[in-house]
């Protein structure tokens, strides 16, 4: 058990929200609580305050699950075979064998995630909805069922060291995109291929990378000042549209390695950059050094985000970085906490893991981001994955 | 206006149902009812069943949203930039304005899709939870509202003529990755080379076919017998386990083209096929054509299944076929309805649209399934995107 402190911790404050047991289902939470990452989310996993967990899995996925699982007594049932029973019955089945006796009277689940980290298959992401509702007030009958939301993300902020080095392994293998990305985002290449290309060599490449066993990327590539000063915008749509000299490519990167994520942008300019070009990739590298070197437990959001605005503000521009600084990643793509942004008085702390991420968006000069992703340590920060900016 | 059947049937159904309005979140259900394949599930559509549509979309996504939305009027709100106001809110003005003075008493949301067809950014899945009930509930104040889960389910059961040619799009997209997975399957080749090397011929060879905008692969690839013949299971993993003489590759593949999907399945065997392989090559390909050739309007599912199941079962095959031979597709990668599997008595009826995918596992023969998807014409069948089925 190599995340014996995520648990301590997740009973501590289960302790505090007098909270009995949780049941959770969304792979980011199972994974986060049992060190199993689903394959596709059909399955439950109860977790007690006190007692050994109990994580239903379907059963055709035995060997992967036997491999992750840490404390979590892995109970098994049949699932999309003939003969198999409904799922819904086979879960609550488990759920109520799980509960029996405990006298559990709060029970935690999953409610009000809205955006959701998706399973290995990301074709087809599986929710907890009505029908999860209703199986859970069948197997723990009588318990009062409480959203745990907040609390989940609340806990996720702050990573433990094992976690903190699963998130690293999958900035690592980010790098190897941004490594693509440089020699695929020449002068007539367009935005669908360098995408495409990105997301196959870390799928290729990055699996096996100390052990990561299921490695996925979500690339999405602009080019042009049409495409990529848009104004800003949380996707791209990667399209036909080739890069001619002078255009700007930027690259969003999502990369996930056994559930863990990486959130990467990186900027090239096709041939010869403007001397604008240049001045504007030149305020956005210093702007985000600024602001990972400002990161430091204690620090605020918004001391943060001011590291980083203030450089863009003095170059003059102001206008056209119309977005945070910085977001939590790690058991998404996208988490709510940490936030590096205007007003953000919350400290940051030990642990956490945030993109610094400040961009200029204006035309014809084109789109400029640079994002990476940074551990709080005890004294300062470290960015995961180190990868050069180069803009040609 | 394209496709006005699926809003006229929707409408009557509403009507059957006494529903006054729709509110639909799901990229899966905007796009059915709107046009518009959501950039990240961040808006809401509201479907009257009198007067017109109101879409809310992120402002940053006009320039999508306003080449693809049908009768919807579009609403745009500030999203993602500092100083817009929080979504929640925006989305119940935008909502409550929508419904204000219209005297709507039932109205229909989807409150139990578990498994649900991503957005475009599919690293990061955006679904309906609480806080949207909570906005249904604010907006809709005094309404009742009612899941129409199921409802929304049987209605996409028939695509219309519309639906099935941008279906038919993602099915001759995703015989190019066919065409790939014959390339890249060679003694040597890993199963992650030759699933990213698919997914990458998908993205960057299909975007653009047929005016397809955004389009997106998830491949998975077994390879030899412990991989592919585990028994039958919903997803692989594609490993670093590379393609030895003698070894079945086998490829499942979703492919997604503005939100209109294709599931496809082929198998290889790099080097020489054993006599045994070819056999069950050749019996699981006989089957697959059979049931094909059993599809027409009033034949049961269970006939269509059972016309593949025959030659499995002739052939000494009858427990390596363990699974369904075949689901609905279209507006994700696996729908409920219709259904091929034995016992299933509902008539398939003209405009269903549904995977034919029979298939033997055993070890040390291999995993073998061959998958096509297959629209339900006025008086039989027409295969989408044909491609060859070739072992070697």
């Amino acid at each position: 058990m190599e995340n014996q402190e995520r648990l301590d911790r997740m009973r501590r404050a289960m302790e505090a929200d007098r909270l009995d047991a949780l049941a959770v289902r969304l792979p980011e939470n199972v994974l986060l609580l049992s060190g199993y990452w689903p394959m596709i989310g059909a399955g439950v996993l109860v977790f007690p305050r006190e007692g050994r967990p109990v994580c239903a899995i379907p059963h055709c996925y035995e060997s992967e699950a036997s491999l992750s699982l840490w404390e979590a007594e892995p109970a098994y049932f049949r699932y999309g075979v003939l003969g198999a029973p409904e799922p819904g019955p086979a879960l609550r089945g488990i759920l109520s064998r799980a509960a029996r006796g405990k006298g559990w009277k709060r029970i935690g689940y999953e409610a009000d995630f809205e955006v959701v980290a998706p399973p290995w298959n990301s074709g087809e992401a599986q929710v907890p909805a009505a029908s999860t509702r209703e199986i859970y007030r069948a197997a723990f009958d009588g318990a009062e069922l409480v959203d745990i939301s907040s609390f989940l993300q609340a806990q996720r902020r702050r990573k433990t060291a094992y976690e903190a080095a699963r998130i690293r392994i999958a900035s690592e293998i980010s790098s190897i995109g941004l490594e693509a990305f440089e020699r695929l985002a020449g002068v007539g290449a367009s935005g669908v291929e360098i995408a495409a290309g990105v997301e196959r060599e870390i799928m290729a490449r990055g699996t096996g990378y100390k052990d990561a066993f299921r490695v996925r990327a979500y690339a999405q590539v602009a080019v042009g000042p049409d495409e990529s000063a848009i104004g800003y915008r949380p996707n791209e749509v990667s399209t036909l549209r080739r890069l001619e000299p002078g255009d700007v490519a930027l690259l969003e990167l999502g990369v996930v390695a056994d559930g863990y994520w990486a959130d990467r942008t990186r900027v090239r300019v096709a041939g010869e950059p403007t001397q604008e070009q240049w001045k504007v990739f030149d305020t956005v590298r210093r702007a985000q050094q600024a602001a990972a070197a400002a990161i430091r437990p204690g620090v605020s959001g918004a001391q943060v985000d001011e590291a980083a605005r203030s450089i863009i503000r003095d170059a003059g521009y102001a206008d056209f970085f119309p977005h945070v600084t910085g977001h939590g990643v790690g058991f998404g793509y996208h988490e709510s906490l940490p936030k590096l942004a205007p007003g953000e008085a919350n400290p940051l702390e030990e642990g956490m893991v945030t993109s610094v991420e400040p961009g200029v968006y204006f035309k014809p000069c084109g789109g400029f981001r640079i994002e990476d992703d940074v551990l709080v340590t005890g004294n300062g920060s470290e960015t995961f994955g180190p990868f050069r900016n180069a803009l040609t």
